[in-house]
């Protein structure tokens, strides 16, 4: 699609705009758009000011650096959770897939990234320091690793470890196995080979 | 996702918005939304006024109803283009669409929408009266109906032909037939049927 042949310099700011999102090509923006030019005006200001006002009103908790519209998020704030066993994730997408699990009553700490040396991404750059030191300062029992079962996850599982290995707290990581629903025939080796070695007493499957 | 999952309300708003649009489900209103956070203010700004700039300050060219940023649009004013010959389309992506094959040097009108009595439009709520008005009081030398080869395409062309056909004004419509690459196995009966009615000289074939 070349430039000349939208009909408005508005129509194409606004199509630029949308295509410079993950996933959305030139073809989707200008469907998009031409779906939000139907609308009434009030509708489409709902749609930009809402996401205006995340951008300019969002704060990261003050203890789990998970985005919140208070100092300390809901989750921080809830008294009823248990606040000794801490679940170390990658982003807010990964605390919001644990939370619809509805099998984890702890809190989380928000890494905001993995380290990875090939990104330049080191551990300065995540919120390992602020991790430490909350689990040295506070009363912490356990630290669940819930990173992405990747090399750089890896490596970051590793280096937290080694942080926290002489702090008495409890390091366990995300049991790796066969996934629910998988049919054996299609699970890579490295998976089942470890789905083997760390085998299961059958009662206690039938108790989870 | 269950709404408490969301760690912020603005977070919520913003999904909820998004997935409002076209072909965009919460995952990926999500996935979009977390980009969006991840950008400058400016660029989040940036990408929210082109959508209300774009919605507010649109117009429709007074001519051809295409949408333009001015009373008339870059294609009814520029001289150079045959304005005695008029393409009938549906939208303004089907502008846009005839507008990159470089083929056509006339000028548009712009019906928004086509005649569907399923959906309850008929022609008063379609741009038919301003083009039977164009052709009327302008030097209009032949219309071509470019619309979907639907039946409520083929009915909007027939309602248009009728009005136009005591007018003097030569009506066309676009060439129907086997598409560039189609294979021969493939192609509806409906086409293949057509195609053979209107085969075309082979001389003629060569010189387009």
């Amino acid at each position: 699609m070349t430039q000349d042949t939208f009909p408005s310099k508005l129509l194409e700011n606004a199509v630029t705009e949308f295509a410079k999102l993950p996933g959305i090509g030139k073809k989707t923006a200008l469907r998009l758009v031409l779906h939000l030019l139907k609308q009434e005006k009030e509708e489409v200001h709902r749609f930009s000011s809402s996401i205006t006002r995340l951008r300019d009103e969002i704060r990261h908790c003050k203890i789990c650096r998970n985005i919140s519209d208070t100092e300390v998020c809901n989750i921080c704030s809830n008294n009823s959770r248990d606040h000794a066993t801490i679940c170390v994730v990658e982003n807010i997408r990964d605390v919001m897939s644990i939370e619809n699990t509805q099998q984890y009553h702890g809190v989380f700490h928000v890494l905001g990234g993995i380290i990875s040396p090939m990104d330049g991404i080191g551990p300065a750059d995540l919120e390992v320091d602020s991790l430490i030191k909350r689990v040295i300062e506070g009363d912490v029992k356990e630290i669940i690793l819930a990173l992405s079962t990747t090399m750089e996850g890896d490596s970051t599982n590793f280096y937290i470890f080694k942080k926290l290995k002489d702090s008495g707290v409890k390091v366990s990581m995300l049991a790796r196995g066969v996934s629910i629903g998988d049919e054996l025939e299609y699970i890579d080796e490295v998976t089942l080979g470890r789905s083997l070695i760390n085998r299961q007493l059958f009662e206690q499957s039938l108790g989870q």
